[in-house]
């Protein structure tokens, strides 16, 4: 076993409160999937929360077993003296809310029926992702938190740092945006179209049934992959180049297509449509700055240091968005890094330039390090 | 009756010919729907051949009936002292092959069986739509033609420059590009997938069906329009506007939402899904950089005067690509214009930007102007 193969392991807590949503609805019985890495101190103020993106899940870390072929998803983020260092820090990731990776979503029991909740799940929001969190975060009796997140993520930090200024001290934000653009919002419209339009979709309630809205799923899936890479990147990665010659059929030709198809294929063995549509849902629906007037009043809440990283070839969160969280940062007199990260992977490089995201990370981190616990 | 109103019919030309089709195939009885605006002069060198985009038809210019509410496509551009001045010239407007407004196309009877083509209707080209395009130029014994096209009418434009040296001596590229992008491509690609998926879709053979592949058809289409407006564009015609309030459903929430849906939903009213997908795959293949090596050498072959047009706000056929065409025809050594318009529209600049468009058009044209037959 190679030194850095540490073994993780998916937990569930189950909070008896009952949550009151955005929607005006209540959820109870939420179970939350989770996972941590390190230790927490005995001060109880060295816990980073790492929040997921769309489509990822509790496992940002190490691996479940030695036969696994890949780690957590951020694991290149997440482990001694990486970016998320865990000989200091108590690193806590959590699936979300409306997910299917163990956390309560539309694919889980519904309480009332013993059957799937399906479209009888509420409508559920970043905030309400946010509010399931704090249970996991209180039942740790945390005390001082740093949030992290990338893309959706990132949301998340920023509606924990404005909801919850007594404990959120630093919040980092990647790849993201206060509120979607309307750009954004079409593209999960369309995708949401795409899953509701599939013959397999039967208004949501498919978990019974043999056929999944999997053509509509990897449609969805296939959209999402054109913004995460910039044209830039689908360029250089695949060109005009053919799979093999012209096929003068309405098969797959370029191997753009290829990857696509490929992407959207594999996706639907590990994503439920359901989710796809409550989570983009939530994403279009997050807007702090409706909700207080402007952006600079929402941050006006958070009593945080903020660490803000864009990528210059993202065209779905854009370093434009992120300035504009700086500049209201500014005005709101908070305490703001910022750094625009050159590279050629589009909204995709918070998961692929880990090298220069773990020395900003580690550079912001050091101001606040907290007491580790004599061994 | 308004003086400009003026009626236009369109007409059908039936060639005798066989085409060999770029995949090899060949096609027989091909029919053609053109309209024309002006006159004819006795030298046969004031003719104008419009190519239109995607979803176009042969109706560029003036209205069918009194009652029509809306003009042709390109009206604004086409008409007595209009760019295309149908005081000087002979403006010929034709479908494209492949389509469904009247040219042949996978909705056409295939004389073999009598039924419609659906999938027996080959794979076609730009160049196999411009092959066919001159038998008609032909049919009126033209002898020196202008070409002029927007987005894909562009591609069809470079074609006849390429193919045609003889006839072709002024060309005019609007809004379009030598070959996609690979984003374009895929972009495409996830427009067919909507479609082949479709539940009603079976296997491009819907057409004596009580259902069609309208779903998927309409997703098609929004994609698209994603890609005709800019972000600038779609912030500031919807922004996040919400269409009353938050629904917490999956119904239509924001403006964007409902703008796509209504663009989707009318769509299918107008368009043969079979025709998307024959025209798309068009789109993707063209490419005279790979089949002549270089643009450079693909221009080399033509004898014409060039104006290129593109909108920095484009970004689907964007300026750095009509840049690339610019750069190819100096080296080529041919005479070459080129306009960068600004403009807030995105891609769909060509078909709203009708007044700097004017300008430049008329200006570009001056230098070869026909002679015009007494009255």
């Amino acid at each position: 076993m190679s030194p850095e193969k540490f073994l993780t392991k998916t937990k569930y807590f189950k909070s008896e409160d009952e949550i009151l949503l955005e929607s005006g609805k209540v959820l109870k019985n939420i179970e939350i999937a989770y996972e941590t890495y390190g230790n927490l101190n005995k001060n109880k103020d060295n816990a980073i929360l790492v929040c997921h993106a769309l489509t990822a899940d509790a496992h940002a870390a190490g691996y479940h077993s030695l036969n696994d072929k890949k780690p957590g998803w951020w694991d290149a983020m997440i482990g001694p003296n990486k970016a998320l260092d865990t000989n200091k820090y108590f690193v806590i990731s959590s699936n979300v809310l409306g997910g299917c990776k163990g956390t309560t979503g539309p694919c889980s029991i519904n309480p009332d029926t013993k059957t799937p909740y399906g479209h009888d799940f509420p409508v559920i929001t970043i905030e309400d992702m946010v509010k399931v969190q704090k249970k996991l975060v209180d039942f740790f009796g945390i005390k001082k938190l740093i949030v992290i997140g990338g893309s959706m993520g990132g949301m998340q930090a920023i509606e924990w740092s404005i909801k919850h200024p007594d404990i959120v001290k630093t919040t980092i934000v990647i790849a993201s945006t206060a509120r979607l653009s309307a750009q954004a919002i079409a593209f999960n419209a369309v995708a949401r179209n795409a899953i509701i339009q599939d013959k397999y979709f039967n208004g949501g309630n498919y978990y019974n049934s043999c056929n999944t809205p999997d053509y509509g799923l990897a449609i969805a899936r296939m959209i999402g992959h054109i913004t995460y890479l910039c044209e830039e990147a689908m360029h250089s990665k695949f060109g005009r180049d053919f799979k093999s010659a012209p096929s003068f059929d309405f098969g797959v030709d370029f191997q753009v297509e290829s990857y696509l198809e490929y992407q959207g294929r594999i996706f639907v063995d590990r994503f439920d449509a359901n989710s796809y549509l409550y989570i983009t849902k939530a994403l279009d629906y997050y807007d702090p700055i409706t909700k207080f007037g402007t952006l600079e009043n929402a941050f006006r809440q958070s009593d945080s240091r903020f660490l803000i990283i864009s990528f210059d070839s993202d065209w779905l969160f854009t370093s434009n968005q992120s300035k504009e969280m700086v500049n209201a940062l500014i005005k709101a007199g908070r305490d703001v890094s910022y750094v625009e990260l050159k590279s050629p992977c589009g909204h995709d490089a918070f998961l692929i330039e880990y090298e220069n995201q773990t020395k900003i990370i580690k550079n912001f981190l050091k101001k606040d390090c907290p007491k580790i616990d004599a061994a």
